[in-house]
């Protein structure tokens, strides 16, 4: 099996160890006679799986299940976006907006109450975090997307703040070492770093939780999910335990510390080729402290040139989903976790050659 | 591989080219060097797979794509209890109570507006199916649910409304010819007849879906999915994916049709059975029209042979989730569309056992 270069914004891709056991365990759990999908969530077998996976979280975050609690849920991030006010916004929140997820966030908080967008880098189409940001000592709580997917940025550091730290890390989570005790709630939809689509996690301070609201329908009220251990109602069973796969690929690499330093060095191998090629590969993020590790974004000569670059390096090197979001145009390479640093060195091998061909 | 005897109410047994055709495309999709699950849901390959779900779903509904639009979303059925009367119960809305999952539906709805209950089967332990109900005709929807994975009973026959009908269709989907036509809205986790667990079905009529309130949060209004196609954030790609391997399953099987002739087939064995033995075997729904043909429920002479049956059969034959749901005791065998009929037959032979045994 040929695996293409896969620059897929998400769903992406995932380890071979990952994709392996899963395809093993769709035919036969552990020798059960059964699919790890036709288990009952409630056997005991694949009860030990989701709360694996749960343990799993907190080990690679570095937080204890006294403090935090772990939930999988289904509903994409996008799902989160209104939960997150419904449970916590009673007087105001606030909000940093880094680009069009962080919108999309802060439009459902308005649904709910008064929402302060206390930065904005939204005049150049987010191509740069906000910094020195003031923010309100006594806001319910402060919402931040840690990675901008569609821009390829990222909070370097993370403000300090008096108020509950709330932060999408759909795009980053588990890529590089952060103090997750910071946050009092970290959301993540899977189909990047640690799953496919269908599961989104999320990561709550106990003592945030208590403080919820309890005026919400059932399902959109966290105390419901929390109080079940995340089984109020059937869990995506299988992408938890896609989840959980992945988790343990994490730890096989050697944990987060691995996985940043490897992550570190495939950006900046793209980086570098790139800000040493300014004459023909713009990048579109100045400010270096500002560029994900992720998520990397970068312009040809002219829109032509883009095109003909996306189609060529699908063509010629299964170099699949290179082409820039339409708000932003030009070109974007995702190098999530399970990216190889082999897929990078093509790809720099062939924008040499495409640079040579076309300059 | 030696394959249980799986009787699971859900997450439950699928069929094995569904299970075959999935383990393959989770390490490699049609030669793309992508697993399914890695593919961007954007991407042209993927979209097809998607759009093909939702025609086959059609197809299996004999309903045309001018008047419904098929969905599928994450966040299972439970929320679909919420989305339902936050798009359309505007004045009020009839909801016929047959168990604990019409309960739950009817709770949200309370949440939201007038909910008028007009018929219930509570005070026996939802053992029969309300006739002759009185609705009313100026309902803003009539819900129900189809079949009660719980307690084993199904509508043999919908009653005829004036206004829009509206079903929870999760435990009996596609398991029989229904004139689905009637129904303005149709709803299903996909755990039991349909697929794995993280993706839910919605079928619904377009000129219904016309008139839905548009002052729902994004993602709780069906519009919000409706106008992109089931694609306004990202679905669970390889749940989907999955199901539309199961649809394809059905159509193999001879569609509707057949698959209904031999579920009809195992149930009556399986009821026979009891009926004939009812020195030992109790069943729990008396009426034959009201009984399930997915989910069968009985006694034996009491809870501790009950416990030694459902501990025997797993020991013996494995034969899996043989015991009844709490609120009702007793023993249940789930057998949906998946379940083979040797099974059932296993089943009874295991039964006249241990009936012999233990009289």
């Amino acid at each position: 099996m040929s695996r293409a270069h896969n620059f897929s914004a998400g769903p992406a891709i995932l380890p071979v160890p990952v994709l392996e056991a899963t395809s093993k365990a769709v035919l036969d759990f552990d020798g059960s006679g059964m699919s790890i999908m036709e288990m009952s969530h409630r056997s005991k077998e694949y009860d030990a799986v989701f709360k694996e996976a749960q343990a799993n979280c907190l080990k690679l975050m570095n937080l204890s299940a006294e403090d935090y609690t772990v939930l999988f849920l289904g509903g994409g991030a996008s799902t989160q976006f209104i939960m997150i006010p419904m449970n916590f916004l009673k007087t105001k929140a606030d909000y940093v907006n880094t680009g069009a997820w962080s919108k999309k966030a802060i439009k459902e908080a308005q649904w709910v109450g008064e929402t302060n967008v206390v930065a904005t880098s939204e005049e150049t189409i987010f191509n740069f975090i906000p910094k020195n940001i003031k923010f309100n000592d006594d806001a319910d709580y402060v919402h931040l997307t840690s990675n901008n997917t569609i821009y390829g940025t990222r909070f370097d550091v993370f403000p300090d703040v008096k108020a509950p730290l709330v932060s999408d890390m759909s795009s980053d989570i588990f890529s590089r070492r952060i103090d997750f005790s910071k946050f009092s709630l970290i959301y993540a939809g899977a189909q990047k770093n640690i799953g496919p689509a269908g599961v989104t996690m999320i990561v709550l301070k106990n003592e945030f939780l208590e403080g919820a609201k309890q005026d919400a329908p059932t399902m959109l009220k966290y105390k419901t999910h929390a109080d079940k251990g995340s089984m109020f109602n059937t869990p995506p069973t299988l992408p938890v335990f896609i989840v959980n796969e992945t988790f343990k690929w994490i730890e096989a690499q050697g944990g987060l510390d691995a996985v940043e330093e490897v992550n570190v060095r495939k950006a900046g191998l793209l980086y570098d080729y790139i800000d040493a090629n300014s004459d023909f590969y713009v990048g579109q993020i100045k400010d270096k402290a500002d560029r994900s590790i992720m998520n990397v974004t970068w312009n040809c000569p002219n829109a032509d040139l883009e095109a003909k670059f996306v189609a060529e390096a699908k063509a010629k090197y299964n170099m699949t989903n290179l082409k820039g979001h339409r708000s932003v145009g030009g070109c974007r390479a995702s190098i999530y976790n399970a990216c190889p640093e082999d897929s990078v060195k093509a790809l720099i091998k062939f924008m040499e050659e495409f640079k040579a061909e076309n300059k």
